[in-house]
């Protein structure tokens, strides 16, 4: 696998994407994004769990229900366009029908996506002003102003793309996302969006694009809060010209699905690193689980723990509140066979061995801290699954920004 | 009911207690409390859901199996006595031992409670000895060190009383708590202590006690995270004498139920409002809900939703974070028939309804953000249940205090 850090979703033949300021955002930053594939593709998605669905999630899941195939995505910032009732939604799909008439597409083919304020109805002279603009901006070059645009409390642009080779065609996956932020005066979202001209069976899609976001999104955490707005698409043109991947066993599958994880955990990753007000990115990795499902619960446990959070903040190697976060995570294990270390750079320190507690004489521990990333692994002794979840610390600065916010 | 706001454990008859500075604690503060019934007494506890219990949990749930009679509660602050292994064990079984030979009682009946580092072994000599010492101080006015005794990081004693009348009897509840604060080097713990001479079947009381702390301690949240050594607890005399409550269904046990609940619930409260950090107690009311548990599950998470946290601390009442936090809570409702108000001091503003954010035009919702308490009412109209749970707002100095202790 050829992995291009700053490569982006127009990498991948036969996407033309575009971001441009339409006047939402108040700063005049760019808050309109468009993707779009010279052929229609087959796509699949996942939405939020929260049961407030924002009009655009709402909307996107019918288009898919109808029919799994895409060919373009529009995303705004800067308004979620959630809890607005039946207008709303109407004008989610004045937005996809905007894009249908510019670029002479059935809309629904059109998904959407949108991340900012709540309860607030989109400006949609603006948005369909933007639409017009964006759509003539459309090249093979706008992949990273499309990342741009979808950007709210982001300080980073979060995107890359990778290469396989999938029965001797050149495969391209390229992804861009955005991260849990807030956003004046609400909460913002998780969006990201992977492309690709890999060949797959649309149901396929789905399994393989469900079973990554289990292990990539949906193990990080910044605040515990999942939004109204969160949505992951990916888009599959098929212009690599490979022989269709129709069968979850093949080889073709299998390579798929490992470039779009790593495409997906890449993206999770910088969500994680750029939290508000985060200063290191923590991982927890746990083996030796019961279930999958406790790997999951324990990881998720050690990465949402205040305590935890606020530790690693304050470069504090505080066990006790890891066993404790771990204790609270309802897994079945033997507390006195469990072993966390703690590693950062290039030290690493056993933490607990046997769930009680080791001296750190050597003051190593204090050392890797000072590291921005700091990697917690959970041995259970309880099994033989295990689970990666990562979160950020919690600092002044997450408090700044999410109480301080109007100031 | 007659509430004595600054009551303790020693308002009720035959109940002594005492409070000193053993020296575990290196401040020289009071770090050991001793209550004690002149006759043995029912007793009845719930102690953490944590999987790491610490070894005096384990102890007092063993006591308490094999009969449900105590005369004596030791509770030591400054070291947690978890993570500590067998040593822990035993040490916690000599704290027993050395109550029973100061008090001429069972070890059996004594039932003990730590709270403070985890992972360091208690300091034996100074226990014992503060043991013997705090046996002599105690005294019919000693309720007050006692609370004073078991503090971390509690900025205030926390303790009253109440007065029934039972079957022409007058009964008497006291109680005590401490709250989840964290000390150096890590989590402290929520203990409770409540005394009364009501005259109780020693199942019912478990029953009665079980119920209450369920709808109180349980529904109080500062961060999320439990510990390793959560305990409340109930001693009950009998010297009321009044006929014994031995149905569930009588005025009786109704009255007392009532009484304990009222002071649990003004502990919790408490807890609450001493968070670490904390400049406001939120208080979050669910009705209308399909069920007592997902009503429970609606109310915690919102007190415990870190943006709902901060909004709150930043005087927002940003409606968003609110319906968020309800809309991960998995509970089942009708997103736009749910309404939801906050009020502070007299003022009670709806931000919700139908689903839908209403305006402010008066800037009233700013004028309530500046209470100290501050309520919100979630009516999820999907039911005929209720609950209500207990936070504070999440604020710099929760960073400090958790980041920052060790400087």
């Amino acid at each position: 696998m050829h992995v291009l850090f700053k490569g982006t979703v127009t990498d991948v033949p036969g996407f033309k994407a575009a971001g441009i300021a339409s006047g939402v955002k108040s700063n005049g930053g760019r808050d309109l994004a468009l993707i779009y594939s010279e052929v229609p593709a087959v796509a699949a998605a996942t939405f939020t769990q929260n049961s407030f669905r924002a009009a655009p999630v709402e909307l996107s899941y019918e288009h898919l229900q109808e029919s799994a195939i895409a060919q373009a995505v529009v995303i705004n910032s800067g308004n979620a366009n959630a809890c607005t009732g039946e207008q709303g939604y109407q004008d989610a799909v004045a937005m996809c029908s905007a894009v249908g008439e510019a670029l002479s597409i059935d809309p629904k083919t059109v998904l959407v996506a949108s991340t900012g304020v709540i309860g607030v109805p989109l400006e949609m002279e603006k948005i369909n002003q933007g639409i017009e603009e964006v759509a003539k901006a459309l090249s093979k070059e706008g992949g990273q102003d499309a990342t741009n645009a979808i950007r709210t409390t982001d300080t980073f642009d979060k995107n890359l793309s990778v290469n396989i080779e999938i029965g001797g065609a050149n495969v391209t996956i390229g992804g861009m996302a955005k991260g849990s932020g807030m956003i004046h005066p609400n909460m913002a979202t998780m969006i990201g969006v992977l492309t690709t001209n890999a060949n797959i069976d649309a149901a396929l899609l789905q399994q393989l694009f469900s079973e990554s976001v289990e292990a990539s999104y949906n193990m990080v955490s910044v605040d515990g809060d999942t939004s109204t707005n969160d949505t992951a698409m990916i888009l599959a043109n098929g212009l690599a010209q490979h022989t269709q991947i129709t069968d979850p066993n093949s080889e073709g599958y299998r390579k798929l699905k490992e470039a779009v994880t790593f495409v997906n955990t890449r993206l999770a990753q910088m969500i994680a690193r750029d939290g508000e007000g985060a200063t290191k990115l923590i991982e927890a990795t746990v083996t030796s689980a019961h279930s999958r499902d406790e790997a999951r619960e324990v990881a998720k446990s050690v990465i949402t723990s205040s305590l935890v959070k606020t530790a690693i903040f304050g470069e504090d190697g505080n066990w006790g509140r890891i066993i404790c976060a771990i204790g609270n995570s309802g897994a079945q294990y033997t507390p006195n066979k469990v072993t966390v270390s703690m590693s950062g750079g290039d030290e690493r320190v056993r933490l607990i061995e046997n769930g009680a507690g080791i001296e750190d004489p050597d003051g190593r521990l204090g050392l890797l801290l000072k590291e921005d990333k700091i990697i917690i692994e959970i041995d259970l002794a309880a099994g033989e699954e295990e689970a990666t979840a990562w979160g950020c610390d919690l600092s002044y600065d997450y408090i700044k920004i999410n109480a301080d916010y109007r100031t």
